[in-house]
């Protein structure tokens, strides 16, 4: 399959409010035509989205004629379809494609837009669509199959990134590991999961486990977290999250320099030992969880300054820390493989 | 108003299973005609609801001719209609009875039944049905509003009773207490509030946040509780709640005799030490949250039972444990407003 992809990220070309496309740009490059973006025509995804190289940003649709797919190339705090956005959408479904969205705002909801889909036979994809409705019973999960979870100090840290590169880090040395997507960005590079932040909020612990127990015969599962247990509006999906999926252990990420849940800055975020501390009684009511490293996310600090932080979280935590980006996740995959081989945790519980 | 409501229990007539039912009975006994079960009829509901009274129970709608709703008395997991009630919903819809349901299967989405109340003009109303898309933003609190919160170490423990006792009993002592419903039943009694474990889970935070900063005009706020912090399934809508409505007090509930978590009975329940260590410690994370009382369901034990495990309690905790079914709120509201007088949490932040 190649969903040929133009990526619209139109006035939020940034790494972070631009997940979505840079994450796509990372994980499926040969799918992704262009990047979307007016204000930025003739530059490359990478001077802006900190990934995607030379793949280029167009400003018109009729710059990439191939294209099959318009993805909206962001997760804006609540999810809304931006204003400005709604002509290209048009345009795009005149052009026969067919559009691919994560947004909380579904566009096949949207009734100018399902209407113009539906004369012109292209189809809307909301991948936060659902109507999950099963409750977590805790039961029938498989003690063989290892379950890491990553966790983060706050949204929009590199959950995602963390646990793909673990996967393929894994994969690599001939563990049958594989990555469960739980938000929008996942799901559109891994074609699976569930969009947890999207269910009703009975049901979110229910989706989890259900991702598990129907990718347990994997040897191990690297389950994507979402959000934080300190972030004032979404650390109940966060919970839920780490309740459903009962994990063996977990990876901590951080982005270094970030000291204020992002969006809502007057909310101080808790070091990192705290943060760890919190995860881990959280993790461990009913059966043991541990933390096996720290990934760093450096993209707000310079390479010396990240070599800096790296070096006083490791001394103080006494965990490796790695940026997998900058150094490779390698480090940070013996962590976990050498604890799955270890085999301790079989004795954990489920 | 008065709904003149006839509460379906029919299958699960017991204070657990049919909360909403026995809620009702409680703090809307004026509006309650009479309980619905064919298997029990001719019988009083404080027989089977802990409340009630002499609230008749009855075996077929014709027997109650001067009512003029239905309400669907239970709340089991997952939220389903019950199979065998369908055609006693055709009948009150047919008698010209409206149908006030909190389930999480929508009654008014029922293509049957949605048609048959439109055919006689009958309105279905579905409390938890909602379309809340707000973020918790944590701004704009009122630091004079003193919000308290009930917690509890597992569902249906009695966190609507202990909110609204607490809140009547302030009212009765001249201080302007309020009662935030986040619950179906207390909905159904109060007339507000908002269904947290039935909004999409990104917003559940900030349905709590909202309902504060639309009640703190009032001296102090009666928060409901949902779910637990080590509940399996609802952990989650737990914590957005508690992280929302941002509390500087809890009082936390506890059912006697209650060891494991209901419905899903291989999970055990920490102690309360436990517990109260897990609630504060996630309450507290930007600002001060103190537990001030223990309220006990004694339904399970004797009182003589009770006696005993409340003064272990008390004496292990240090804070006064209030079964405030059996003796009444007064201890609880005291120390509620001992250190709501004493102003200490003016200090905590918000």
């Amino acid at each position: 399959m190649n969903r040929k992809m133009v990526l619209l990220t139109w006035g939020y070309s940034n790494p972070r409010t631009a997940k979505t496309a840079a994450g796509l740009l990372r994980y499926c490059p040969e799918e992704c035509v262009a990047v979307l973006d007016p204000d930025n025509a003739g530059r490359k995804a990478r001077e802006f989205l900190d990934a995607g190289g030379d793949t280029p940003i167009i400003g018109r649709l009729d710059e990439a004629p191939s294209a099959k797919t318009l993805v909206m190339g962001i997760a804006p705090p609540g999810g809304r379809i931006p204003d400005a956005w709604r002509a290209v959408l048009l345009e795009a479904i005149d052009r026969g494609m067919n559009i691919l969205s994560g947004l909380h705002d579904f566009i096949s909801n949207d009734p100018q837009l399902a209407a113009a889909a539906a004369a012109r036979g292209t189809r809307i994809t909301d991948v936060r669509k659902n109507d999950f409705r099963e409750i977590a019973r805790r039961q029938g999960l498989n003690p063989n199959c290892f379950r890491v979870h990553t966790v983060g100090h706050d949204c929009s840290v590199g959950k995602m990134v963390v646990s793909l590169e673990l996967t393929n880090g894994l994969k690599a040395r001939g563990v049958d590991a594989h990555f469960v997507a739980t938000g929008q960005t996942g799901i559109m590079v891994s074609g699976g999961g569930l969009p947890l932040d999207c269910i009703v909020a009975d049901f979110v612990a229910g989706a989890a486990e259900q991702l598990v127990l129907e990718n347990q015969h994997h040897e191990v599962l690297l389950v994507e977290g979402q959000g934080s247990l300190v972030h004032p509006s979404y650390s109940g999906v966060t919970l839920s999250l780490l309740h459903g999926c009962l994990p063996h252990a977990m990876v901590l990420i951080f982005e270094a320099g970030r000291s204020t849940v992002g969006g809502i800055d007057h909310v101080p975020i808790p070091n990192l030992v705290r943060m760890r501390e919190l995860f881990e009684t959280m993790a461990s009511i009913h059966q043991p969880c541990v933390t096996l490293g720290i990934a760093m996310n450096g993209r707000r600090v310079t390479p010396t300054e990240a070599a800096e932080i790296s070096r006083q979280v490791e001394d103080e935590m006494q965990l490796p820390v790695v940026d997998v980006l900058r150094e490779g996740p390698e480090r940070l995959v013996e962590a976990v493989d050498a604890f799955r081989r270890a085999g301790e945790w079989r004795k954990f519980g489920m």
